[in-house]
């Protein structure tokens, strides 16, 4: 717990800065982060006896980030026909991937790089605020989360992934997680604020849902944590787990229900 | 070989018809190829003991193939994230699936429908003789490369994946498409002579990529063919898994270097 209030101090004035600055400081670092991500999850499927085309994975990563940064999204397919043909060339002149190791190549890809980096096209929204929305909504679920099952905790949400998880603790997270947005939406959305709130309830659903994929994964791999890169925390994908999955849905929600 | 006779006589005039037509005749015959070619795949993974997560992948195919056919690729991304949330989802619900899975499952929809949608974009091109082209390649590939090898084959190519190719059937495969691009080119297409010759070089290259591909998928998953769809053909993959290749590369390669 020490180490987690030590990670905090510095992190999220760290985090704060990034999301202020915006723009390339922020690419940089949400690339930075997938690329990492993305070397974690290679590593657990390769615990898992798998093969991941790594380079392969980091290249394309690279690149989808890049088409995100320079808003040229009509290239995505592009990278897409690229990756396959590319896993097509390594399976022909190496046996020592198959197909699975090429398919669960790209999976990181989507699943680590394209979700993260909907923070990057999020920051390229008219509305600047709208980005915050992806961290209050991951950071007011797990903490609500973690003191609604701690007093009130009773019922197993799920036992077979995640233990220590209560359906309480759940409930008071989309609570908390609504709350959280409302306030946020009242100081800088004001025109939106009934939106927003609903946006809390689904995004921390969702959030909540990253959280337990990202915990089934590392089972299914075996492995507790996926690196320990972030003292207290694990690997940064342990502490980016539900990120990945509230960046894409704020970006959606906005572009759908608020633009 | 009677029965591929046979199955060329009611397919090439058939063929011939569906180009010609284009517009919707066109894209949904590349529809039903896709979902076909899609079950037959999942069906070869089934045989290798995956379990891919088949409704969604259907699902998925018809939407982004909707998503050609209306030019809306603006949505591709959305329909990614959709996936990868969906599949979370019955991971979290169902454990009889793992990541793997999943995983096979985008694979699948990347491989099979992605890539044959390229027609439909072909299709939409303002240069309409450019479709031809997709099935110019990879049926002089393979009638060249076959000849090719019956009069001159000695070396064999990868005896591993397909024992029956030989390097002097491929490099006669790739004169072969050369040769037919150019006089298509010549007939149809004539300022872009030359480069339309190019094309029939690297494509040719990239359909024979494709033909090993699908014979490397087989013999991973344990299966000789794909189905027995086709009379003398085997599935409707055995058929288009060429054309899977030769469809994107003929697209990407016009908008690249011709249009």
């Amino acid at each position: 717990m020490l180490k987690r209030i030590i990670s905090g101090v510095v992190g999220i004035p760290l985090l704060f800065f990034i999301i202020s600055r915006g723009d390339f400081i922020l690419y940089f670092s949400v690339m930075a982060v997938a690329i990492v991500g993305l070397y974690e999850f290679y590593n657990a499927m390769k615990v898992k006896g798998l093969n991941p085309m790594t380079t392969l994975g980091y290249f394309i990563s690279t690149g989808i980030l890049m088409v995100f940064i320079y808003s040229r999204n009509d290239l995505l397919l592009f990278f897409l026909f690229i990756t396959i043909i590319t896993i097509s060339g390594i399976l022909l002149m190496s046996f020592k991937y198959t197909v699975i190791d090429g398919s669960i190549t790209i999976y990181g890809v989507l699943y680590v790089t394209v979700f993260l980096g909907h923070i990057i096209l999020t920051d390229k929204l008219e509305n600047s605020a709208i980005i915050w929305l992806i961290f209050i909504i991951a950071w007011a679920t797990d903490t609500f989360a973690y003191f609604g099952g701690f007093f009130w905790g009773k019922r197993k949400l799920c036992p077979e992934i995640s233990p220590k998880k209560t359906i309480e603790g759940a409930i008071a997270g989309v609570l908390g997680s609504m709350f959280a947005c409302g306030f946020f939406g009242y100081l800088f959305l004001s025109e939106y604020s009934i939106t927003i709130i609903i946006l809390g309830m689904v995004g921390s659903v969702i959030s909540q849902a990253g959280d337990l994929t990202a915990s089934q994964i590392k089972r299914y791999a075996g492995v507790k944590d996926y690196g320990n890169l972030i003292p207290g925390h694990g690997g940064i994908l342990d502490r980016f787990d539900s990120i990945l999955f509230t960046a894409p849905t704020v970006f959606y929600f906005y572009t759908l229900f608020i633009k």
